[in-house]
């Protein structure tokens, strides 16, 4: 697919990630107005609110953009997805006829906070990357018993909290919990000392449901992705997960890009799910290309020190997809609301510099990473700022999320010591 | 402590659930209204915003009561609590000045729907009952390791769907799901055959917080409490609980009673926790009797039968209490919100009969129970009816919760047969 040319000349550079192509959704403030919807075009930012008030964006759903969140678009459903999208190309779109009041509601990215785009109404994790299941597998129970008996007949998940998602730009503080030390007979209440992230794609559900969908009443249901890090206290976690999975140690926060790239954006990019080596059963059968090709990296930047990019890899290599995974979510009878977030799993690659964790970077702490400049990684360390990209590559153009980054600031004082 | 009378002559019967002294919060409608707040007093409900519209109930909080859920009142934080409590009980008690004023905002219980009484924000389900997690641990790992190495340390808990909550009188349906025989290579998808109760009583949390709490400010943060049944699917359960816990299996339902009985009202009841087996850590310490004295009880009733009583334990058979689940659920920085819901955990006593859910009462299925008229259980039938009573006594007076009611309906044909 070719770059749309749009008549916001920024938008038409190869290495520009919000083309017309793309047109991703975003909640942003200026100094001097409160959070609004926003559409990035270029190093632009239509300011949707206004947009509509300019009788530039009116549809049957009536009034979408009075809140600063984009619950209600989701909510009117893939018909009005699809009709806002096919607006946008014509306002945006080179030849447009209405550039004059189009003009008037364009602010600079540059100038513009970003906010949380969506108000997430339940946030599940899941585990459904081969690579990195297959890594904590082995570090915790060895190579011949590395990937649980389930994992290859369903996408594993567990709910997380969705209170706890912030968007990228905050900062994230280190954690206190709960852990025991191997060397100690009686667990102990400290900061944690193997803070971690964990690099992953978010899909938001759109649309509710009340039973059971398939994968591709599920696809239909995806509004769209973003970019999403799934801090990680391991320390705490070791302690924590059994029997019931991961609670605290998942807790203090996921940090989200500030773009949804919509389905519709990425839709030339799919590409199928690997062979698989059992059939699935029939409510996670394939039935097309349903990942997408999404070039991912993160780096890792010190506190007044360079960033150095230590892992590549991309959203292909996951072994379920987010339809496969929102349809296992439902066999229960689970109600899905839009604003629902689902997180892949970890992304990590085949090979070693394509691993989406510290923990499998450093292999559990044992090899130390080096960044550029000489200092070395086994967990994060304060002040360290960690950023999550991703770049799906057309013929000329560049779709992005805008980058997903936080930095880790110092634990709190003993909050039990008073 | 005494009854306090009442100018409501049902209020005062010792075995009326709803005297001046318990006031408990929930949402109702009639067949010609739409569902609002209201209080039960004897065998009425005062219709809280008909009362707000005639100025018996205003606050400097402004209008609490044009909403049908109690969030709101949650969020105007412990002072108006304290306020609107105090304020019920001069309108509602002996020797009211407003009797005439009150009498037109009374409706009958009996011709009332109840519904939701407060938007669940999220829900999280803890496994902090000794005996059920002794009794589950000796059903799959054996006596030796009955109970897990972390669990005397702090409260094991899970996040769970806040959009699974239904309110009592919610038909639940059999769910699918995938599970595994010990028999079979592969896994199958079917309706589940081990479908399950768990008697609980759930907090609901009434002021956010951002950070850690101590016990203390976790005890002042909880609203009220309800009777709480997480359904369980013990077979989808034991296919995916490893090694991220609970997913599906408890996602198809989870049933509270219509009213929320108020820390106020239970205040009387407080006992303490159990001796310690191990110092408990500080951010957990016991400060003072955080558990109730609450007798719970179970009846089934089969499609067309009778009800019999399986299982009878009491709230202060907890290992953990809420505030300290609470204070647990924030040491990582959780942020908790308004109208989160805890659930404590099965409720199991000491003996047989106490045990609070179907697998530890058919022990696994390998006993089944008897009922009344000679039918057997291990698990759920569909068309049983599972109920949850509670009710903490005092001197001449109960306080009750309404009952917990679910009826199992048939299993969906094949949602995947298409």
């Amino acid at each position: 697919m070719p770059l749309l040319p749009s008549w916001i000349d920024s938008a038409n550079r190869p290495d520009n990630p919000f083309p017309l192509n793309n047109l991703p959704y975003g909640v942003f403030s200026t100094g001097d107005d409160d959070p609004r919807c926003g559409v990035a075009i270029g190093d632009m930012i239509l300011d949707c609110r206004a947009a509509e008030e300019a009788g530039l964006l009116a549809f049957d759903a009536g009034p979408l953009f009075d809140v600063p969140f984009w619950n209600e678009v989701m909510e009117a459903g893939p018909d009005l997805w699809a009709a806002l999208r096919a607006r946008l190309m014509v306002l945006l779109g080179e030849g447009a006829g209405e550039r004059a009041q189009v003009a008037p509601c364009l602010v600079p990215q540059a100038g513009a906070m970003m906010h949380l785009p969506f108000l997430v109404s339940e946030y599940t994790d899941f585990y459904a990357g081969r690579h990195h299941a297959f890594n904590v597998g082995v570090m915790f129970r060895g190579a011949d018993n590395a990937l649980p008996p389930n994992w290859l007949h369903l996408p594993i998940g567990y709910n997380g909290r969705a209170s706890s998602v912030v968007v990228s730009g905050t900062d994230v503080r280190r954690p206190w919990g709960q852990v025991k030390s191997p060397d100690h007979a009686l667990p102990a209440f400290q900061p944690s000392r193997r803070f971690d992230f964990e690099l992953e794609l978010g899909a938001v559900v759109g649309m509710a449901s009340d039973g059971p969908v398939t994968v591709d009443e599920a696809h239909a249901m995806i509004f769209g992705y973003v970019l999403l890090n799934d801090w990680s206290a391991r320390d705490i976690q070791a302690w924590e997960y059994q029997p019931l999975g991961p609670f605290q140690a998942k807790a203090t926060a996921t940090t989200i890009s500030p773009w949804i790239v919509t389905g519709a954006a990425l839709d030339p990019f799919r590409v199928a799910c690997p062979a698989r080596e059992f059939p699935l059963l029939p409510h996670l059968r394939d039935t097309g290309p349903m990942l997408y090709d999404i070039d991912l990296s993160v780096t890792l930047t010190p506190d007044g020190g360079a960033a150095t990019t230590i892992a590549r890899t991309n959203y292909r290599e996951m072994y379920y997809s987010a339809p496969q995974q929102l349809a296992h979510h439902t066999t229960s009878g689970c109600p899905m609301n839009a604003g629902d977030l689902l997180g892949s799993g970890t992304i990590s690659g085949p090979t070693k510099d394509s691993r989406g964790s510290l923990l499998e970077l450093s292999w559990g702490g044992k090899e130390p990473i080096t960044l550029d400049g000489g200092v070395t990684r086994s967990f994060l360390e304060d002040g360290d700022t960690l950023t999550l990209h991703g770049a799906a590559r057309g013929d000329g153009f560049t779709i992005g999320f805008g980058t997903c980054a936080g930095r880790l600031i110092p634990a709190l004082p003993d909050p039990y010591a008073r």
